[in-house]
């Protein structure tokens, strides 16, 4: 990406093993986020440009002399933070603080290095041309994101829930509120095609009105009161503010959509009169896919339908431009 | 209070029952609050004035027909806001969002309309002349409001904790903390008198430094990383800022400071990108009273070491300057 809207396919360098506990991974698919959509309206115009992705499955091509765990061949699933498991962040299940740990950029790629290999790599008993690739590649990041917005707001069966953003995470912390019980789950989005995918998830209800309106039909829904956790899947301002007016007293929202501001509002009148919660974050947390895997692959869960489109490496520029006009909910790329 | 530094003591109406579910309550103990320091630094002037406190225990002298809990002549502590104790956040344990609850801002006076008096006020079995009075009054508020802050932030043994402040509500979250087990207490305070009450309530350490130089400080206490708790418990931006500074990834800050800002840091930068919660609110939760009182009837606890003066209520406009000058920790008002 060269500045927003400006996305070019280029020859780079081959990915190479640099550490002995890197991996060099040659991606099966990978796809847009609909994070990269934040740089593709805003990213100041760049000589350089900077590489984009952080999604991949792939197989293993060559591992650092320290790998143990993975080798030449496995099908593997990246999340898109690496970390060496290990540490004392990894081993309380938060991988996306590890001392050793980073994002992943550059996945929409032929191939990616892999720090971290041995902490970093889920592998999966799957072929390339397994049916299963486009869930598996969910749990990447968009399912796990999903889902650590459920489990960080205590989502479970006693819990309603207001999910908001009909994207892709939206969709699935939709699939992950109801996996984990809830019983009520409201979503907020205004694409019926995404809605009703919403509906197929889980959702019991659609809130198509935004901002104040949006809100009052939230709260006609649940006896005037809200809901008690709110899942905030998008990551603008006004996504924000929805989620403090639909969120019910003593309730939590989780944040998974990254922030486009640093500042907002916590005060009285927002968070602390009601004793409102706000957590959430970055949700590569490797427990997630090991605890998500197995209904991926027996087919309890199928968070693959959240893409419908796919293109090869030359389409992404596309590929972002559909996903930016709204044509395409997410974009699988198959290089 | 009339404006900024200007506290006079006036004539009022007495004050008498309106509704049959309120209660008259003669206040035995008030107390001026850290709070109510926020006003005396910033309060327009005003020709009408606003009557001013929160805090109070104190003797029932007559209830409304539909009161059925208390009666005249029952010892009583209030907790700083009212509440029916019967709706369904009530039922949940959050007394302070109430649908038909409020906060009490007429306690600095001789006596008090307790409305909601059968879900509001908690009997006390001890007499006007009782040494446990300050420890009874610390229910009403910096207490339960410590405690709160302890209890939102999940503190336990296995959670290390920073208290930011070193007022009364500061040095009690300091002995809610230690009371739920948490065994690296770190205070953050400047003045030694006020902290070494913390050390005597169980901070192990103490960081008189602020900023960036406290925040290195407690990082330096705990291997580099922070707490896994913060209990912010004054209010002011400075505050909040040193709270996600000294912050664990994946750790809770819990404010029950009233803020004086709206807006916040809440980004990728300060709370977002390490998973950090932000919880704690309003802390006149009843149940709180219920848990903590038999530890303040059976000296197992002594939070009224908190009061270090005692004024009547003439004595009210120079209990807040001394307050404010920092002259004294907590004004104690025997009416």
């Amino acid at each position: 990406m060269y500045g927003a809207g400006d996305v070019r396919v280029e020859n780079v360098p081959d990915a190479a093993l640099q550490a002995p506990t890197d991996a060099v991974v040659r991606v099966v698919r990978t796809c847009v986020c609909g994070s990269d959509l934040h740089p593709f309206h805003t990213m100041p115009a760049s000589a350089g440009g900077s590489p984009m992705g952080h999604e991949f499955i792939g197989v293993v091509e060559e591992t650092g002399s320290a790998v143990s765990t993975v080798k030449a061949g496995d099908f593997v699933i990246a999340p898109f933070a690496f970390f060496d498991n290990t540490c004392e962040f990894c081993r309380e299940g938060l991988t996306t603080s590890c001392v050793h740990g980073g994002f992943f950029s550059t996945a929409q790629a032929e191939a990616v290095r892999v720090p971290q290999a041995d902490g970093t790599l889920v592998r999966a008993p799957v072929g390339e041309d397994s049916a299963l690739l486009p869930s598996l590649l969910t749990l990447s990041d968009v399912l796990i994101t999903g889902h650590h917005a459920a489990v960080t707001a205590g989502v479970d069966a006693r819990t309603s829930v207001t999910v908001i953003g009909d994207g892709a995470v939206g969709l699935l912390a939709v699939l992950a509120a109801k996996r984990l019980g809830a019983e009520r789950i409201i979503l907020m989005g205004r694409h019926k095609v995404r809605t009703d995918l919403g509906r197929d998830f889980g959702a019991t209800d659609v809130v198509a009105e935004r901002g104040d309106e949006g809100i009052a039909q939230v709260r006609e829904l649940t006896g005037g009161h809200g809901t008690h956790t709110v899942l905030e899947c998008v990551g603008h301002m006004p996504a924000y503010e929805q989620a403090y007016g639909v969120v019910r007293a003593g309730g939590v929202i989780s944040r998974v959509g990254v922030p486009q501001y640093e500042e907002a509002a916590v005060g009285f009148g927002s968070l602390f009169g009601r004793n409102i919660t706000l957590t959430g974050g970055p949700g590569a947390q490797r427990p997630y896919i090991e605890e998500l895997l197995p209904d991926v692959l027996e087919g309890r869960i199928e968070p693959g339908k959240v893409f419908d489109r796919t293109v090869d490496l030359d389409g992404v520029p596309d590929g972002y431009r559909a996903m930016d006009a709204r044509e395409a909910l997410k974009v699988l790329v198959q290089p």
